[in-house]
């Protein structure tokens, strides 16, 4: 432990060793978070540390010491006198993810609680918390005992994060937004870590997204930060299952805030889009396979397939919003007043659909947040209605755009069809999920 | 020029592609440095924007640009009214480096105008300035147009560098040093060159010192050093050279500010140690080829070693101190309380003296700064009666001790034992001056 005799750390020499390529000991970079936290290293220091990080990488070693450090940066959520194992579920953020919405009503229904806290989006579409806030009356900031007799009387919640928990990542992400230092892999897995682990779930399924609308643009980065996480989970006693899925396109149909709570809904009634059904199951198996209830991931499946199919889930769902001061009703979701097909160009087959491109025609939209002050319109969006490998005819409609007025719905019509690659070949099929690492 | 149209730059943006080892554009850099200095780009930008030059390097035409700038953010000296090429000389700083001022009224006697600004020190003994604050009465601070009377009266001057003079740098050099950013040697470059360069000297004499007790350890980083900067001083159309220096030993005797005065008067008075002397005559050299002249460095050698037997030089000298206000008689300067020998473990021969460890044990001696705060005293110091190569006999003095009193005498007595290095062999004579780049 290189720290003076008063445990004093001098950030200038941290930054120097791991830009020299050495490694530092748990105590050192344990100090540097909580002090950086503390106010007590500047800014430009940790700036350039990171930056330090980016080119030298962190060992894994390193990597635990800032995730814990991280978690002991606030308070923490303690959901064991919930007296069972509660499971949660993160996904890296993609293009139409409305996964979590779906997922945590069917897995409540089998009886597992499910506790998820999310933060907002800054993006294309708002994050969960912003899909959910289009829901009249949700509320979204619950206290801690709110949320812990929610979650034993409805059997989930999905809250908003507390500013409490993890301010050292709140600051340290927001300095290397504005620093090019985002795309760092230890760093981006110590930070959804450490929220995951403070968050207080016992268990948590893992969903790093690969390819155009994410951030991992390559099956073999995704990898690496799925490894880096579930390192990170499992020492920090957590179990922890990472599924990588596709994200070259949208996921489902709906891209937009109400239109995604609309296709959640769909997917509880068993009418989801194949795609993200898919995904829907698939995560649930591996939850309730992680959970107390005793069972392997078939079995887990099998048990969602047949919530979802005995309306179960469906029940759930309507409990939880209720309880969160919202109204389910799904005819009460904001609709937008200019609703404008986007007409295939040439008959073919979809080749792809630049999600990237569909995030950032729904942001034109007013569906997310170009900037943290921006207010989200829930009602607006894109509705992909063909997908990858779908026939088209020239002049059917491939999407619609949900727009406020005629003249954001131009443009939003123009901007989505320029997503779509259509050609005279069927692509080859891809699966959701493309690997699962456990 | 990736600007965007109304001109502002995105740092975050530049930072990234500095980061990916994209070259920037001259524009792209001027206003990075501009904005940073008008306060409009946060340290944290900036030490992420080092660091990622740190490990990318930054290409001729961005040290260019960059120096550029520095020189734009403030204000520059113009002494084109002397209507005579003025030369000035630098160094990159040694431990007993009293160079300047013994070369500037050398220089000036021979007919040469020599005007220098320059920095106080941080580190083991002074800077030129603080040595020159040991004569009683010295003032460092001269308005512009004292200095442009003083330079066209007495033929030269050595001031404090104005806060107003590259403030740019200021800010960056200070940044750099709490970042672990300091040795990277376009920022080098360009932080030395753009002082040189707003200073207003026609031609420049550079000073790159190398070993132990300088900031280049090796001959290969000094070359480069060395290399970028007479590109950056040609390129603002100044003529410069650039000696590479041996600073594996203190050089001359003297490490501390008022001893380094008298021996710097030794040196005027053809007295000095040899190393000190050759490398006053050898710059001095440099300088008067570089000037108007119109006269080659063997026939400027030969006219200053002139002016140093014919006490010409020493006349400057007495006049240019009292010119700032000093005394030039060495008498008043002042002296030690306590003066105590360094006697010589065993015989032998000096094979080395470990020039930081000097520079260090003069540090604590009081003749430095370990902070900006501390007080420098004028008094105390080392002398290295003993250099490489000398012959010493067990017991009897290699160096001596200046010191406030008798504790910090003998602590001072063993820092500096602990610096030398006998043998028995005679080690191989080293050359003052390893290497001239013009």
């Amino acid at each position: 432990v290189r720290l003076d005799d008063s445990g004093v750390i001098h950030p200038a020499e941290l930054i120097q060793r791991k830009r020299d390529g050495e490694e530092l000991s748990a105590a050192e970079l344990t100090e540097l978070v909580l002090a950086y936290a503390r106010d007590e290293v500047p800014d430009y220091q940790m700036a350039a540390f990171c930056m330090a990080a980016y080119f030298r990488g962190l060992t894994a070693a390193e990597t635990h010491a800032l995730t814990e450090a991280m978690v002991r940066s606030g308070e923490t959520v303690d959901l064991s006198q919930l007296g069972r194992k509660v499971v949660d579920k993160h996904s890296t953020g993609g293009v139409g993810d409305k996964t979590s919405i779906a997922l945590g009503p069917i897995v409540a229904a089998c009886g597992v609680p499910f506790a998820k806290m999310s933060g907002r989006g800054l993006g294309h579409t708002g994050g969960t918390l912003d899909k959910l806030e289009s829901i009249p009356g949700f509320r979204v900031e619950l206290g801690r005992e709110e949320l812990l007799a929610q979650v034993r009387d409805v059997g989930m919640a999905i809250v908003g994060q507390t500013a409490d928990l993890v301010p050292a990542d709140k600051r340290l992400y927001a300095l290397r937004d504005v620093t090019a230092t985002v795309d760092i892999i230890p760093l981006i897995a110590s930070s959804i870590m450490s929220k995951k682990i403070a968050g207080g779930a016992d268990a948590i399924v893992l969903d790093v997204k690969v390819g155009h609308g994410a951030f991992m643009k390559t099956l073999d980065s995704a990898r690496e930060l799925a490894a880096a996480m579930v390192e990170l989970g499992r020492h920090a006693g957590r179990e922890v299952v990472c599924e990588l899925t596709d994200m070259d396109q949208p996921l489902g149909h709906a891209v937009g805030n109400a239109l995604e709570i609309r296709e959640a809904l769909d997917t509880l009634a068993g009418e989801g889009p194949p795609d993200l059904a898919e995904l829907v199951l698939a995560a649930s198996g591996h939850l309730l396979a992680l959970s107390d209830l005793g069972v392997d991931e078939a079995e887990g499946r099998r048990r969602a397939e047949e919530a979802v199919r005995s309306g179960a889930a469906r029940e759930v769902y309507d409990r939880w919003v209720r309880a969160q001061g919202g109204d389910p009703d799904p005819d009460v979701l904001p609709r937008a007043a200019v609703v404008e097909p986007v007409p295939a160009p040439e008959g073919g087959y979809v080749e792809a659909i630049a999600a990237a491109d569909v995030g950032l025609a729904a942001l034109h939209l007013g569906a997310g947040r170009a900037t943290k002050e921006d207010v989200v319109d829930h009602a607006v969006g894109v509705v992909c209605l063909r997908k990858r490998g779908d026939r088209v005819e020239a002049g059917r409609p491939v999407a619609e755009v949900h727009a406020r007025d005629e003249e954001s719905a131009r443009r939003g019509v123009a901007e989505v069809a320029g997503c779509y690659r259509i050609g005279l070949v069927r692509p080859e099929q891809r699966p959701i999920v493309l690997d699962v690492l456990a």
